[in-house]
């Protein structure tokens, strides 16, 4: 029996979904809640969550009601600096850039500089600053709204937030962050206070805050939801994706501290790519070509139709052709790869062209833009 | 047997000095570093240095020898902020000043008041923050040198130490908090990372830091000597008081928390002061005056009589005659009372003629002095 295991610091095994939302005490989005989605929306889904790529939910109903009663919503969405992102780190960035899109609302992106430094001991300050530096590049070039987006470092906006840090502090105990983070008494201090300030940002306005976010990342909102409405705030909504498998197979999740070669980096050039899909994408495919043509492929356990379908086609009528044609075997193996290499390439050229012309955002997204002003003059009790 | 016990946290029993410094493996100030202290600061010794009240030390011949050779050192103190302070607050602060006047070195001085409110669950962050306030005047009271004094707030300061408090806070374990300050696993995540930052200051210039301060404080300097030199600093230098006696008796050490008849509060007027002494202050005197005539007081036990050694009656040779007229039974309680009842009028009459006009230097010493200036351009990595 192979058993999955699902934590902020750890995901392992083959991840059977609906019995993590019982283990987690998420909800699944049904087809209700997309319907209602759908119609707040006033336009189609988003290819992640038409394909339910994004698949649990706390709280989603409610901040639909509160939009339809125009009383709004704010999105919060966060980032540990690392040397490199990949592009799974993407995928709760580019689905959080369309909900902005849709409903028009304020996006805190909270850059954890201090969560990596203190978790590494081998990192410098230095290191992480510069590391989340190259990030905010990376997040800039989602295409946020520069006036609706503040995007801050835990070191520089502290001062901002510290009376309600100490506020939600107090409220956690040592024994909570122990079980639900895994620390240890061999755990430096600072890792031991930081979960509380990745609340903070849920209490950044009364609206009621959504966060997007891998299902592995729950267990900080629980703490949030925990201690929300002793603090005079409300409980925070969250909507959850799965991984994007990496690319030796749908297990466990794409990581960018493992194997360089599980990933596709942002900054991966075209023979780069093309190596790492050609030589280590995990096939559902056959073993002979004649073997394919006869039984064809499956797409469920192939790596590379599972990133078409998460990130890559957002087409569904092509999508499905390329599902049906690989099933049949009309379509091999090495051509499913091909489509994927163009599209991945097609993909990271766009954003480095995007990423070349974020360093003049910056000052827009951290300091100067309408919401950062404002935030910026603002100290929270 | 009746032990005492001394923690940064508790405070009980008849404190055995001698021991104590055994226990916490600090150094007693001998007659030979009286003298080089006395060398170097060119005149009389403080009377709380030449009586014995400051009695212990780590690396107090190291900051001398760093003077002597020019290098320099800097005091750090600090406060809790706390409603109301009491005459034994102020013990380690009038010392400090004395150092400061003699040597003319900076000094900073650290309002924890994430410490105050994360400490108890009762307080509000505006609680907290007015009696910060009302601490801050009376600190300023003592009369520090404004350019070079730097009173600053946890709270205001945080951004410019945020880099500095993450690396010391890296270097310091749960277990170590738990084993140092009696923390559990109950304890708030808030308070776990505090004495962190009580590290800080420490490390603000590359000189050598001296603290001044009462004996149980000493563990959170053994935290600071523990990591300083990895984090590039030097171990950092203190100078130990013993306890001023609540008024009830030579044991434990004056409190605000616990009973109000114990302590001399700064706003107690002379009504309060007259009736706390006469009614409260423990007496070394005989039952009745005929005894008392007979076979005298005794100086060692009598609270009254002490607080005039420690604070009250810089004159050596006053204190002598007191002393000597006590003991002989020549003086009576009521008349020890008394002059001490005078004094400790005259202490807070002018004690709050100077925080009545402390409240227009606090931008001074808290923003536009020499040295608080310098401060807050200042971002310690």
């Amino acid at each position: 029996m192979d058993e999955f295991k699902v934590t902020p610091w750890e995901v392992t095994g083959e991840i059977d979904y609906k019995k993590l939302t019982e283990r987690f005490g998420t909800t699944r989005i049904d087809q209700r809640l997309m319907e209602k989605l759908k119609k707040a929306c006033k336009g189609e889904l988003h290819p992640m969550l038409r394909r339910q790529f994004f698949f649990s939910h706390r709280d989603l109903n409610l901040v639909l009601g509160d939009y339809e009663k125009e009383k709004g919503f704010f999105l919060y969405t966060g980032r540990k600096p690392s040397r490199g992102m990949h592009i799974g780190h993407l995928v709760p960035l580019l689905f959080t850039k369309w909900l902005q899109d849709r409903f028009k609302v304020n996006l805190y992106i909270e850059i954890t500089d201090d969560e990596g430094f203190l978790h590494k001991k081998e990192r410098t300050w230095g290191g992480v600053q510069s590391a989340a530096h190259d990030n905010i590049l990376d997040i800039i070039a989602v295409g946020f709204d520069p006036q609706r987006t503040f995007i801050f470092k835990d070191s520089e906006y502290i001062r901002n937030v510290y009376p309600l840090l100490m506020k939600a502090a107090r409220k956690v105990t040592n024994s909570t962050v122990k079980a639900v983070f895994g620390f240890t008494d061999s755990t430096n201090i600072g890792l031991s206070l930081y979960p509380a300030y990745q609340t903070v940002p849920t209490f950044f306005e009364k609206k009621r805050c959504l966060i997007p976010c891998a299902i592995d990342q729950d267990p900080y909102w629980r703490i949030q939801r925990d201690i929300a409405e002793s603090l005079g705030h409300r409980k925070t909504a969250a909507i959850h994706c799965k991984f994007i498998p990496p690319l030796q197979g749908v297990r466990g999740k794409m990581s960018s501290s493992g194997r360089s070669e599980s990933a596709i980096f942002l900054t991966d050039d075209e023979k780069a790519v093309k190596k790492k899909i050609n030589k280590y994408a995990f096939s559902g495919g056959q073993a002979t070509v004649e073997e394919h043509r006869k039984l064809g492929g499956n797409p469920d356990i192939d790596v590379p139709y599972q990133w078409l379908k998460i990130l890559f086609e957002p087409d569904d009528e092509k999508l499905q052709q390329i599902h049906d044609e690989y099933s049949s075997g009309k379509m091999l193996t090495g051509e499913l790869k091909s489509i994927l290499v163009e599209k991945v390439d097609g993909f990271l050229a766009e954003h480095r062209k995007e990423k070349d012309n974020a360093e003049k955002s910056i000052q827009k997204f951290m300091y100067k833009g309408r919401l950062a002003k404002q935030m910026w003059e603002h100290i929270h009790e």
